[in-house]
């Protein structure tokens, strides 16, 4: 992943999809996580009016600014706020494999959460089952 | 799932242990999750007591009302607070099955949390293992 | 776990390491979870100003005083405030156990987060498969 902005969302379900496709489980789970502790993946709906509204109330939970209000920003970071969206958001969302596809509700999407963008960083899918 | 009202919440564990008994699973993890974007799967105590602070707890972090204040309202949804408390509250919970039953300390017991209900829902369980 | 404190974070990722390597699984999952109603494990950075961030934050998100504005409370307990706070930070993670290791990105590390301390509990570790 490498999100331009600080913060953004990106729908990553067609990549799981693929991987599971790729793991020829027909019968499991798959573990879908952030490899890094300033970022999420989690479940939620494809509606850009929502992602709007998770970024307002994620920097009303937790603002970004003033940085010098958290401690972990004297080790001369400027992310302590996206540790703790991180938490919020979640870091990882387990999703039953049945007869080889994401066993998924309606609306149920995979999402990428960033929180401290502007680098590359890296999601795990692990898919185990037969 | 068929909650009545706009928001509450049902103990599921008996399903869940029912369906780990059905599976034949002795050894293994069980998957329970809420199929839709607006409502909840997670394992905290039956105490009416606590579930009504959690309902002011939410309700507080992210108010139903004005909803006029969330962009997803536009869609002509009025629910866009559900979708924030559901990502407080969790998704899923992965649990233990350890000889043939849920792997619990003495008081975890499962819940499905719903926050905009009136409405016909699903919960998955999924049992993986031997 | 015997966290000496009403709250607190530690590191329990030697531990879990060490239970994958007895388990002898090289490709699976590790599912880590608190047995406990008031407590999480959670991924995150093992910094310590993080850690005071963390518990200023929940502090402020569901704080313990006065302990009569829960209802929880009124059963004689002072902890709802902890059932608050973990359901923030998480009961549990799952864990990509590959070639007999976690997969773990370069700062992911696993902590026990206590609420309601000054008493024994247990976290629960259970591996799956081959």
């Amino acid at each position: 992943m490498n999100v331009p902005s600080r913060r953004g969302f990106v729908n990553i379900t067609g990549a799981v999809e693929s991987a599971v496709v790729r793991s020829g489980v027909r019968e499991g789970l798959a573990l879908v996580n952030a490899m890094h502790i300033t970022a999420s993946v989690f479940i939620n709906d494809d509606e850009s009016g929502l992602h709007e509204d998770y970024e307002k109330w994620l920097e009303a939970l937790a603002p970004h600014e003033p940085v010098s209000d958290y401690r972990h920003n004297e080790t001369g970071e400027d992310n302590a706020d996206a540790h703790l969206k991180r938490q919020v958001m979640g870091r990882e969302v387990v999703v039953a494999v049945t007869a080889g596809k994401l066993d998924f509700g309606p609306w149920e999407r995979i999402f990428y959460g960033e929180f401290d963008g502007r680098r590359r960083k890296r999601v795990l899918v692990k898919v185990i089952g037969e």
